[in-house]
């Protein structure tokens, strides 16, 4: 072979294999490029297609399509998963569809515009098109759009025996389970056996007499949050989901649930820096830049209001320029304690430590946080300011301004995300625009207030 | 009863609960706490404890210690897990450690000091004693601190019936397990088979028939974060460790690998904020402010920058002391564009779909965004600063620094994450500090050094 043996991963995506599969692409080396990508995983597969161009991208499935499964477009980023299915034959699609989970299925067509979901949807069996309808017809983001339909249940009174030839003789079980459910004549979940236990009792053993301690249910209908805070709480595997008259509609399992809890911190974090949830490191600049823009533009206006301060301080400014140069460190120390307090808070909320029965003990510890931190930080920037500038009067300005301010932003920081989360709002949105503009209006207006009371 | 029914939560832990258990302390009646107390899941009495201050905490644990089990020790944060151990009975202890699986007895441990492990250990059996102390013999933070150390394995050549036998009269199988593991003679792992396919397949299959197509091991030194990104990545139930020479040592399952995910997002999320790893909830203020010092005391150094800038241009905002008031509004807004870019960054590098791969692709985009952004908000507040002020010099000059700045921060919250990966730093570790006292210092130089060009 010319190409010289390239020393790479045995299996996984390391930069060695990206750069040699597109060596291989722009070689237009099909057999080449086969021989790269055979030993990767679906999801490294979704990565590389992620992570090289979009004319990459196109040129590799003109040439490669066969490794691309329902696994690969699962996996795959939904910013360019329309693309990736508009390149690829309609044999492969089909092929793909079929041998996905209804809960995938419905995963990657819910991102979809209406000719791709039809497209989709025609490429299905008639039982499995008809199972994902169903899911469509719950609301996005809920349980019912995160459940598979395909679920194992046995009615109470068998035994493990019975249990056990009856799987044997299942033509379609699901690809994972993790349990067995025990329903009643009425389909309603009245708890469940874990395989574990299922394999380890004697034949003659009834299911009811091995049931697991702590069953959930959880309902269909039921934000797809709240389902993972449930599995990440009660360290859940699997939960039988149920309709609003308790019969059993499906399964949740936990894969599902920390993809769920990955996303949700996602958001928290971009939400928190005033980024749209719907980015993604695929996008161009131009879908950047609109993402971003709302919230630099709400900026611009909120930072006026400190325009608006200064200029109410401008006589005294005139007076001592210096004050101009030693505001901002004022205003933004502020910023960083507003930040971290906000970052906690936030954090608190999300995993739901905050609550009604400690809130005012966690504001009341900001505040003493908020003052302690003052003080310390006023007595090194009243010094230094007593140091550089040889004006008591001035460093003491200095460091009182400090302390009104880090108090300020301490109590800010976890005030607003408090506030929003009661009035129902997700307590990351906007709030470090709103903690940053206190900061500095009150960073800006206590120092050159009190500035103007003592030293003009 | 005296008390009034309250309605409340099932079996939930909701505000109406927390009150009446703290009435019920108060009132120092065991039977009523007892009741609150019971249909109770662990996790919820460990979110309890963690809500409820110090003296109602310790209160509660002299009235009722019953229900404190291994599971709610396990489930505990840290910072409080000390004192609840130091008010619990020796007895509940030794009943608590016993019925854990070595992995959460070795997190539990890991975090408290000498004396109390030594209580600890002393309450273990021999033989979990010794595993305990062999997980504790991994560096912290590896996959052997996460694994426990019961395993369910078969030899290759046997079959699906003699699994079954062999499960049936196994006296100490572990709480929760996914997969048989099979292993050649000398404890190498060479596959698995999920209890599903065990349980649907014949008696005389065999186990070397139905493995799994993809099978992972991991080492034992393995960094946890690497472990919680191979079991989110490939969507794993359970995997088996392996020491150095390939021997099966210990299984990690996906819960505590999500719990790991989980801690790993609140790092990120805080480092990022500036607020130290090892912060609580229930932290008091002192702890609090404590942690939060180091970064705000770095702020006040880099915001002198800042002010050393500012003091270079004395002269120009002498001249014109409107300067002093616009100045912050370039500086902010470069501040949210440049913790924008940042936070996108740094969740991309985190779930690694930031390479070297792409990394060029992603600054372009940036620089992109960023140019675009700074040509939106530059005609935004280029004519504001014309209507407001009349003069049409200064609607350019901030507009021109409103662009240069857009650029920096963009770059700038890109770039400094990348570097630190580079460096093997971790990428959110004190990035929002350099990425602001860089949009800081470039929105005042850029505004007054073309102010000073311009308008002087």
């Amino acid at each position: 072979m010319a190409e010289p043996l390239i020393p790479m991963d045995e299996d996984g995506l390391d930069f060695r294999r990206v750069t040699a599969i597109i060596n291989a692409v722009d070689a237009r080396d099909a057999a080449r490029i086969a021989t790269l990508m055979e030993p990767l995983h679906a999801a490294d597969i979704a990565d590389l297609l992620e992570q090289i161009s979009a004319q990459d991208r196109n040129a590799l499935l003109g040439l490669w399509s066969e490794g691309i499964d329902g696994e690969v477009l699962s996996e795959i980023d939904e910013a360019i998963r329309e693309d990736v299915i508009a390149a690829l034959p309609r044999a492969v699609i089909t092929e793909a569809m079929r041998e996905l989970d209804s809960d995938d299925v419905v995963d990657i067509l819910e991102d979809l515009d209406g000719p791709q979901q039809g497209l989709i949807l025609d490429a299905l069996e008639d039982a499995d098109r008809v199972a994902v309808q169903q899911a469509l017809s719950y609301p996005e983001g809920s349980a019912g759009r995160l459940m598979q339909r395909e679920v194992v249940v046995a009615p109470a009174d068998w035994t493990v025996g019975e249990t056990i030839d009856f799987l044997r003789i299942s033509a379609t079980l699901p690809d994972q389970f993790y349990h067995v459910i025990l329903i009643d004549p009425l389909m309603r979940p009245k708890g469940y056996v874990t395989l574990g236990r299922l394999l380890s009792s004697r034949r003659e053993v009834l299911l009811r007499d091995i049931l697991e301690d702590s069953f959930r249910t959880i309902e269909a209908t039921e934000p797809e949050a709240d389902v993972a805070y449930t599995f990440n709480q009660y360290h859940l595997i699997s939960t039988p989901v149920v309709d609003a008259s308790g019969r059993l509609v499906g399964v949740i399992t936990i894969d599902d649930a920390m993809n769920v809890l990955d996303e949700e911190h996602e958001e928290d974090m971009l939400r928190l820096a005033g980024v749209g949830d719907d980015s993604s490191l695929s996008d161009g600049a131009f879908a950047t830049a609109r993402q971003r823009l709302p919230w630099l533009v709400v900026n611009l206006f909120t930072a006026s209001l400190s325009a608006l301060v200064i200029t109410a301080f401008q006589g005294t400014i005139a007076t001592l320029v210096a004050l101009a140069a030693l505001m901002p460190i004022v205003a933004s120390t502020g910023g960083i304690a507003g930040t971290q307090s906000l970052a906690v808070a936030v954090r608190a909320l999300a995993t739901r430590s905050l609550t009604s029965a400690n809130a005012r003990r966690v504001v009341l510890r900001e505040l003493g946080a908020g003052v302690l931190n003052g003080l310390g930080l006023a007595i090194i920037l009243g010094v230094a300011g007593y140091v550089v500038f040889g004006d008591l009067r001035l460093g003491l300005v200095l460091g009182m301004a400090m302390i009104v301010n880090q108090v300020v932003a301490a109590l800010g920081g976890v005030l607003v995300p408090l506030t929003m989360s009661r009035l129902g709002l997700d307590p990351a949105l906007a709030s470090g625009t709103f903690v940053t503009t206190l900061t500095d209006v009150m960073g800006f207006f206590a120092f050159l207030g009190l500035a103007t009371l003592v030293l003009i």
